[in-house]
This record gives C-alpha cells, sequence and structure tokens, in this order.
C-alpha cells in the first residue's frame, strides 16, 4: 500500500518545478496521493515552510511522507536528508532546519540518513534543482515502502540543523514578539500564542495596543473575522493557535509597515 | 469504493488553507481523488463560487460530493449543511446559498443535514476555519460512503438559505443585466443567455451597443476568441452559455469600467 | 490499469479551465492520477509550453499520456489531434506545434489521429474551449486503455505542423541566440545549450559578456545560484540544459530590457 506525501516548497506554481515532482514521485510510486499544502512560501523562508509543514501534518494521514523543497543552498555541501521521528513519522528535504519544526512536533529524530544511493537520486544530479533530483525521488522511495536505510548511510540526529523559532519575551503586562507570516490578505500571524498573553497577565484585556517600527494602533481582541469593526484593526487567534493582527477590509501588514521578521509590542490598550 | 470530492473555495493557494484540507480529506478517506475547480474565487463571493460549482459538477463523476468553502460568517451561528439533491448528488458547505445554484440544477433539496456529529468535526473547532474543522471532514466522510443522517441531526430544506441569480430585465430590442464575473484576462461575463438575446429581438443583430455606468462601446458578435478586429470589442458564446465582451489583446472590463454586479445594457448597434 | 496524464496548458488557476479537465478526465478514467506541470504558461505561447511538456515527460511515467492545451486557434479549421511516438508515447493537443518537441524527443510520430469521435467528444462542443469538451476527453479515453483509432481517423504524420525552436547562430568567440522563457523570479533562458559555448570556444571563458538590444552586462559562470556575486549577473546552466542569467536578488530580465523571443548575443568578457 503506497503512503502519501505531503508536500511543502518556495517552488511557486508559474514554472514547472512542482510538476515535475509531481512526475518523479509518480514514476516511483504510482499509488502515492500527493498532498499539496503550499508552493507559496516566500523563496528561502526556511521557518515559515518549515512550521508550514510541522502544522499541516498534525492534520495529514498518519503515514504520509513530509517533503520540504525549501533549499537556499542547493549545489552547496549541505546534506540531504531523510528522517523517522520517535512517532514513527518521514521526513525528507535539506538540512537546513526545514524539517526541524516536524521532528520536535513528533518528540524529535529517531534516526537519520543522507540521500546519496544511486539507486535513488536521479542522475545526472542538477547542481540547481535537488527537488526533481534528491528530495522527491527519496520521498517517493520511503512512500513506495522503502527502509530509510536504502537512502544511504546514517547520519548522527545530534548533527542535524535546527531552526528554532523566536520566542518572544513577556514581561508582565508587555509581550515583544516578531512578524511569522504575512498572508495573502495581509493578515499578520505573530510568534505570540494566547498562553503568552495569559504570562504577561494580558488575557484580560480586551483590547490590545500595538506598536511596529513606525506605526501603532488599538486593536480588539475578537473571535471571528467578521466581527472587526469597519475601519478597525482586530487581533484574533488564527487557525493554527497563533494571534494574528487583521484590519477591516484592508492590509494589516501594509499598514503596519511590517513584513516576516519585524518586531511587534503588545500592551493594554486604555 | 470512495467517491471523489469537487472543490471550490475562495481561499487561494499562496496559504496551507486549501492544502490542509487536502489533508483531511486524504486521512478520512484515502481513497477520493479531489478535483480542485478554483480556489481563486474572489472572497467572499457566494454566487460566482456557487455558479463554479454548479457548472462543473455537470462534468464530474454522477457519485461526486461537492465541497464549496466560501464562508464570510464562519464562527457565527450560521448552520454548516450537507444536503442531498433529487438528483442524488450530496453537496456540503455552509448555509449562506452557496449551494443553491448545484442543488436547483439537480432539481432541488431531497433532504439535508446540519453538520455537529462529534465523529464527524474536528476538535476544537476553530472559529476561523471550519474549512479544515468542519466541511472537509464532512465532504470526505460522504465520499468514504457515510449516509447524510450520519453528519447530524436534519434540517427544513425549505428554511435553506437560497442565492438567487439576478435576472436580466428584457424588453424589446434592450436587455438590462449585470456582470457575473470578470475572468483573469478581463473577459466580462454577463448574466445573459443566448435565449434573452431572442425574447429582446436581438438574435440577428450582427453587432450590439454595450453601455455601462461609464463607457459604451460596439461590439460585433463572434463565435471565437480568434476572429475578434484588431482593438476591437466581441460579443462571444462563452464555453458556459452565458454572453461576454472581449477585446482585442485588452482587458474589456478594465476599459468598460466595470467589476462584478455592475449593471449592462445591450441594445443594436447602428 | 488507469494510465495517468500529464497536463500543460496556458489556462491559469484562476478560473475554473483546469479543474473542469480534472472533472472530465476523473468521469471517464477514475483512476488516473493527472500530474499538472504548469498552467501558467503566457497566453499563447506554444513553443515554451511545448517545450515544458517535453522536458517533463522524461521525468514522467513512461505510460503517462501528454496533454497540452495551448490553442489560440480554438473554434477555427485547426485540427484537433492524438499522436503516438515512436517511443510508444500517446500525446493529445491542438495540431499547432505544441506537441511536436515531445514526438521529437521520442524518434518522432509513428501514427496519428484527428479527434472528432462522437463517443469521445462532448456535445455540444464549445466552439471557445476545446480543452473541456475535445482534448482531456480523447486523453482520458487513452489513459482509459482505448487505442488511438477509437478517437478518429488517420491524419499523415508529414502533415502535421511542426514548432520547430530557433537555433542559436555560433561563430568563432560569439553567439547570437534568443530568450526562451522568463521564470518568476525574472531569470532569463536562453535557446543556448552548454555544447554551443564550445562549438564557440566559449568554454574556458569564466565570464561572459551578454549584450541585449538595449543593455550589456559582464556575467561570471556559475554552478549554482548561491554563487552570485551580490549585486552581480552570472550565467548558470539550469536544471534542463539551458543557459540561464541570474541576477543577485534582483530580476535579470527587467534589469536587461527582454522578454520571451528577445535576441541576446553572448561574448568572452574582457
Amino acid at each position: 500500500m503506497s503512503k502519501p506525501v505531503v508536500f511543502v516548497s518556495d517552488l511557486g506554481l508559474r514554472d514547472e518545478f512542482v510538476g515535475v515532482c509531481h512526475a518523479v514521485i509518480a514514476k516511483i510510486s504510482p499509488g502515492s496521493t500527493v498532498i499539496d499544502i503550499s508552493h507559496g512560501i516566500a523563496p528561502h523562508d526556511i521557518q515559515a515552510g518549515g512550521l508550514m509543514l510541522a502544522e499541516s501534518l498534525r492534520f495529514a494521514p498518519a503515514d504520509a511522507v513530509g517533503l520540504a523543497v525549501i533549499d537556499p543552498g542547493v549545489g552547496t555541501d549541505r546534506l540531504a536528508i531523510a528522517v523517522e521521528t520517535h512517532a514513527g513519522r518521514q521526513l525528507v528535504g535539506p538540512d537546513n532546519g526545514v524539517l526541524s519544526a516536524a521532528w520536535r512536533a513528533d518528540g524529535g529524530v529517531k534516526r537519520a540518513v543522507t540521500i546519496d544511493s544511486p539507486d535513488v537520486v536521479l542522475q545526472p544530479i542538477s547542481s540547481v534543482f535537488h527537488g526533481r533530483d534528491v528530495f522527491a525521488p527519496a520521498a517517493a522511495h520511503l512512500a513506495a515502502g522503502a527502509d530509510l536505510s536504502a537512502l544511504g548511510p546514517s547520519v548522527t540526529a545530534s548533527a542535524l540543523t535546527q531552526a528554532r523559532l523566536a520566542e518572544p519575551e513577556v514581561e508582565r503586562g508587555k509581550i515583544s514578539g516578531e512578524v511569522l507570516d504575512v498572508d495573502r490578505f495581509g493578515n499578520v500571524r505573530l510568534n505570540i500564542r494566547p498562553a503568552h498573553l495569559t504570562a504577561a497577565g494580558l488575557q484580560q484585556a480586551s483590547a490590545l495596543h500595538i506598536a511596529t517600527l513606525g506605526e501603532q494602533a488599538d486593536a480588539p481582541r475578537i473571535r471571528t473575522y467578521g466581527s472587526v469593526g469597519q475601519g478597525d484593526y482586530g487581533v484574533i487567534v488564527d487557525a493554527w493557535e497563533w494571534l494574528a493582527i487583521i484590519r477591516y477590509e484592508a492590509n494589516a501588514a501594509a499598514d503596519l509597515g511590517v513584513r516576516t521578521g519585524d518586531p511587534v509590542w503588545l500592551t493594554a490598550a486604555d
């Protein structure tokens, strides 16, 4: 029984990159369903892509192989890796941290290999597109039932690159966080969870004061997108339990002048 | 035998929303093919999305479950519903009218339920994304063979929300219609069928005069996109039997200053 | 056993065109996987789409049916064709050259038919969208196991339209080529292969001088995207073995003022 593949990348859909990875997978594991989570990750944004993979796998079939192709170091000596987590999930991608959120969610790495078997990688390996020649074939072999050891020699789990999400700084009445991601509506996802509000004593505040490097605004706490007041900002808990700043029929990110990685400070509104 | 799912939404492909719905469906009904009609519906455009679902289902497998996630009221008390039509088609979506064009094309609603079974919806239900937690699981359970009654208690068909397409006003020599949709080329689909031209006595006119709130133009009736004259407008019958206004290598909607819902008047050109 | 379908088009993903083709295929050949290579080909760009199909099929399952819907002549008297190559591959599309790169890669056309069987095409045939009514059904019947002859009568292979890629002019120390395609990052793919550099005696040049109609620049030969110097141009061999011009965190096509089809001259940099 072929396993599904859950696929995240920054390759975009305009060009043939994603489609050719699908072709490669279909050739090696014809019975596998490929579940495209998104290919619209900002180019080289390892953190956003890794987070999206980890959060999506929670909703995917238990045996789905995770595949992440966000690979600014393609052609350099960074390793191509496949990982088996303590929960039994298999993950494939470059050793640049893009897989680490997914394995942490699964209790960590049980074993790992570097992908170099000539029975797996496509020859000649392009020095500019390992998605097609290394990662898609490796994920497809695992989806078809191969053991991790068929892909190449073991590597030490502790030597793998980790991407650690910046934690917000929490003090009494104030949280210093940053922008995790901006979606296509301009909604601003912060690296802040409801638990951080509680830790700062802000859980009862009916509205929050938002400060960025250049702008500030007051935003009521709201529970649904529809309840933001006309012209207003709102702070909502999004579908992945992050705090997000939205604005009524407007682009909150543009209005607040922020992009991924920018600092944001939250306090109670007056 | 798993049924396919035909999926329409305004969720876009940049973010993870659509991909996570695919993951949820694959977990519940691994053998189902998900057919993505479009996720580029303008945000909250219930009429355009509902029409696209209805028109696409005509071409889909007879047993395909229709799934529409265009849900401006997510988190409010609007119902989540599943419907079985008189033709035997199953449909899933919010009770805001987005399914009504599809059930009318099928002879109406035979029975309907509200989706609230704890065996179906994912817990905790996010208040901002019922696509993932309510609609995709419900469609997947139906696709895996569940009966409608497994999703939740019956609701009265006559109480369901309907979105009624605005009908054009037809008089002798004149049709007052409106813009149904604008495609990515700027082609303008009207809520006007060839039968309306006949009713207005305009079926023999080799060219039509188009008036909008701010612009006017003459447009020959043409049969193929390629036969529009250089610099000219043309009126064509599109692939879903709607009249559409196109312009030679140009954006007809921009040039006529119209958007979805705007009025358009057709008469015979001199 | 149903075959997969490899699908390339200029239909875009915003509208329902591609999704409805998927619905049609699922109805006729429910077991077929549809592999979407790209639907972002520039409208009517037969050369780029045909090349993408040919290059992608190399990586696809051997029995996959190739389907190309780039069809500026829809509704005119251009033929709709299905082709079997000498390598045994089946291809479906309009007779405008979009399939010719794929059959040349396979040793040429073994036999060909025009698609007009009333058991295959959907009635009524729209005069504006043969993707849905002619090409998708034909590809699906082949994918479900039909013989080419079931689609319609034979046509003479030598009468089919061919799109020939412009070959660069190579002289000692100079190559006159043109832009094949520009990807979403603005990287400029040329119709030039590493073998052309060798033929011009430029294979040892560590940097090339690039001239366009309006701009010029020097660009080192580089092997990975990551090795382009800050602010610099670079010339790379891309994943399909074409020379491509890139620029550090910039849009090389915009900076060089070129689009698909524009001339580019390469000589050795000083």
